[in-house]
C-alpha cells in the first residue's frame, strides 16, 4: 500500500510517501513552498499543481492529513484552512481515499503517549524508516509521521476516514 | 463589466452575477448547496464542481467575494475556510480577477455606514438591482451585496485585489 501523508499549509506544505510492502518504505518525502510575493490564489493554485504531480508520480492508495485545530495558530488558520481546503480538494479528485488524523493519534501511534516532543516524533519516523538521519525540513517529518500513523492503525473500520 | 458575487461556506454558497453595463443588470442569483450526508472531500469537489458551471456559463470579467473572519463563528470557520480555499483555486483557475471585501466595507458601500442590519442591506440590494422582491436565500442576497459593493469601488487602484 502505498501511502501519501501530508503535513498542511500554505506556505510550506510537507509530504511524504511510503510504500509499506516494501523493506525500504520511503519513496520520497520533501515540502511544496509557495512564495510570499505572490496572491493567495495564485500560491492555492501552485499548491494544487504540485500535488497533481505527485498523485501523478507516485499513485498513492490512500491520502493521510493532519487535522487542523483553530487553537493552534489563531492568526494563520484561515490562511492554513483555506489551502487545506485546496489540498483536500486535490486529495479527493486524484485519489479519493482520505484519512485524517489529529496530532495526539499521530504522537500515540508513533510514540506511545500523547504527550511526545517533537524530537521524539522525528527520531521515531528515522528508526521505524530506517533512515541515515531526521528527514528535513520539520514538515517533510511531520508528513512522513501521519503516513506512518496511517499504516500502523489502518483496518477495513478506520473512524479516521475523512467525513 | 460582468461580476460574479460570491457569499462563501460549504454547506451553503450564495452566488450572484450582475453585469453593470446593462439596465436590468442581475443575471442569475441562487446557492449552491452540499449535502451533509457527503464527506467534506466530496462537498469540495462538488462545489468547485458547480463553480466552473457558472464561470462556463457567465464567463465573469471578476469575482468579488465576501472576506473571512474567525470570530464570526469560531465552531466552523475551519470548514468554511476550507471551502473558501476551494472557492478561490476555481475563481483563480477560471478567472484570475479576484477581489475580496470585508463585511464592513459591504456594509458601508450599500448603505453609506458600517452598522447596517441585514435587512437593510437586503432592501438596498433588491432596490439597487431594480428586483421585485428580496432575493432568497440571505446567501444570495449577500452574494449579489458583495458584487455590487465591488461595482461601486472598482477602480484601477484597487486596495481589495485579493493578496
Amino acid at each position: 500500500m502505498v501511502i501519501l501523508g501530508i503535513d498542511p499549509g500554505y506556505a510550506i506544505i510537507g509530504y511524504g510517501v511510503i510504500d509499506t510492502e516494501k523493506t525500504n518504505m520511503v519513496l520520497d518525502y520533501g515540502a511544496i513552498t509557495t512564495p510570499k510575493e505572490d496572491t493567495m490564489p495564485v500560491r492555492l493554485e501552485a499548491i494544487e499543481g504540485s500535488l497533481k504531480f505527485l498523485f501523478d508520480k507516485f499513485k498513492p492508495d490512500v491520502v493521510a492529513i493532519e487535522e487542523l485545530f483553530y487553537f493552534k495558530n489563531q492568526k494563520t488558520v484561515i490562511q492554513v484552512a483555506q489551502a487545506r481546503g485546496v489540498i483536500m480538494l486535490a486529495c479527493q479528485k486524484y485519489c479519493g481515499n482520505i484519512f485524517e488524523y489529529t496530532p495526539l493519534q499521530i504522537k500515540q501511534a508513533l510514540t506511545g503517549h500523547g504527550r511526545a516532543e517533537k524530537a521524539q516524533i522525528q527520531y521515531m519516523v528515522k528508526a521505524i524508516l530506517g533512515l541515515s538521519s531526521i528527514p528535513k525540513p520539520d514538515d517533510a517529518a511531520d508528513a512522513l509521521a501521519v503516513a506512518i500513523c496511517h499504516s500502523q492503525t489502518s483496518s477495513v473500520l478506520n473512524p479516521n476516514r475523512a467525513k
